[in-house]
């Protein structure tokens, strides 16, 4: 079988030893907070790689168990302690629109996964930096930009074409719409330059930045079409369904798909090797590694240390 | 019976008079659009009160027609028009979360239904002012305003307590706990000095300032409450359950209770009079009229007119 498995923890690995090298050389202690307010076997898992991974970069993990209804008042204090750098929460917690407004309550400067309002807003509208000056960059949230760093890895960004439209000419599916990653990851395949459709059980959107990209953000269609129709014309087919139940058919893959799971259930078959060029069954370590960088790049902000004051 | 209906139209009035005067003694253009992207009957209906009123009373109100997908779009060009001093979105949207994040999508400035996440942090945290020399006050969501003005003007608040206090003394269901409406509610009477049970499918929560007020913004308590037990305790019930089908039991209301219902279906039992001193069968009304009055206020903000230039 030709196709070539890539883990995650390869693709984290040269984030992971930058990140450990900057902490070292520039001997600082940044100091990441995760809030667990549920009992989500899933978060805790997530919460135990990130303390591993942090612990071996350098970075101070404090991982605070607190109930649901002192969270709002935990990441207040969280926000207001110079002594933390990162403040990360794992969702659900309320499970409704009351995690979203969560997300914004954490304060710009220490919102390490990305997920408040200004910086969900800047990735749809392609605003890449946090100030007009353009010396702070965006914190974009750390699944999408972990599986945007998996597909410069292997090779679906091509760095002949121009920065930011770099996926030009390539059709990616996303199946999964929530607004903390498949939303989001469309939005930025598609400002990259991509042809994206957005899959969810209400439908299929058209996420594309126009003929010959000519919109400067993209913009969204509802489509008719099926699953059926769209999944073989795609080059990229990236999975993000919640449930263990979800199976995509591999009879609908084009020979030679790059295939990315994200969700915490196979969302392939188990012959999806017989068709992909390229299979990425998980994006976890690499979504860690990118929290630990949006870390170190808050942690500059905080300190005055943007790309203008460091020249 | 001795129950006395208070109709929506009665407690607008004289704000709805405050509002036409002070139009026309200005001699000022106010302009308010409403984003309409949903077929329910219900939004439609609301619009079409918001024409009427704001017709009556001198606001220059635009409803403007849009697909789901180009309303953010729409709402970004209304928010850098400055002839436009108010925007208001029907929802339901999209119903999900992306409809909390239409809502932190409309300038602070021009968002006269008080739903984007500043205001709204500000009314669980009691921050009543939007500047720290307190020359802005926030602005309000528009239907738990309605409410509040509407157990003001039925005696509900006690004017010789203390402002910020003046429900110290009342016990209060609010059944709803919605993001828009139930639980900023639920936390403003309780931020003015209510001990609140908040009702919804998933539970009973207590939202109180603590014994004797001693907390400067309330906190938030599960319960193992049941209905039954609470509501026969309680001084005002206040419902909003979106469905035809709810009708909470008159048997558990305590006599002489204050009846409100905000949902566009009749959540009582027909008998409710049997048993309340004061029943009001639909807030609507009340809400627009607070619409128009965030507008003035967000008019004079956009002015420069805050209250320490006025002076």
């Amino acid at each position: 079988m030709s196709c070539k498995t890539v883990l995650a923890s390869k693709v984290s690995a040269s984030f992971r030893d930058q990140i450990k090298k900057d902490i070292k050389e520039r001997d600082i202690h940044p100091k990441l907070v995760g809030f667990l307010a549920n009992e989500d076997p899933a978060a805790m898992k997530y919460a135990e790689w990130t303390a591993k991974t942090c612990a071996e970069t350098g970075v101070d993990f404090e991982l605070r168990k607190v109930s649901k209804l002192e969270l709002e008042e935990k990441i207040t204090e969280a926000n207001e302690d110079a002594s933390v750098n990162g403040i990360m929460v794992y969702y659900p917690v309320f499970g409704g629109k009351q995690d979203l407004y969560l997300q914004s309550c954490v304060s710009e400067l220490k919102d390490v996964e990305g997920l408040c309002h200004k910086f969900v807003h800047n990735v749809y509208h392609n605003i890449r930096y946090m100030d007009k000056e353009e010396t702070m960059k965006c914190i974009i949230p750390c699944t999408p930009l972990a599986i945007v760093k998996i597909l410069e890895f292997i090779g679906a960004y091509n760095p002949v074409i121009p920065y930011g439209n770099r996926l030009y000419g390539r059709t990616i599916a996303v199946i999964n719409r929530s607004e903390i990653v498949g939303r989001p990851l469309a939005a930025m395949l598609a400002n990259d330059g991509a042809k994206v459709y957005s899959v969810d059980i209400n439908g299929i959107q058209l996420f594309t930045r126009g003929t010959g990209i000519h919109l400067k953000a993209h913009k969204v269609e509802d489509t008719d079409a099926t699953l059926e129709q769209v999944i073989p014309q795609c080059d990229v087919v990236i999975t993000g369904v919640p449930t263990p139940k979800y199976k995509l058919s591999t009879s609908l893959l084009k020979d030679g798909v790059i295939a990315i799971n994200f969700s915490s259930f196979a969302n392939f078959e188990d012959d999806v090797k017989t068709r992909a060029s390229i299979f990425v069954p998980s994006v976890g370590k690499v979504t860690v590694a990118m929290l630990e960088r949006n870390l170190l790049r808050l942690y500059d902000y905080q300190n005055n240390l943007t790309e203008k004051n460091k020249q």
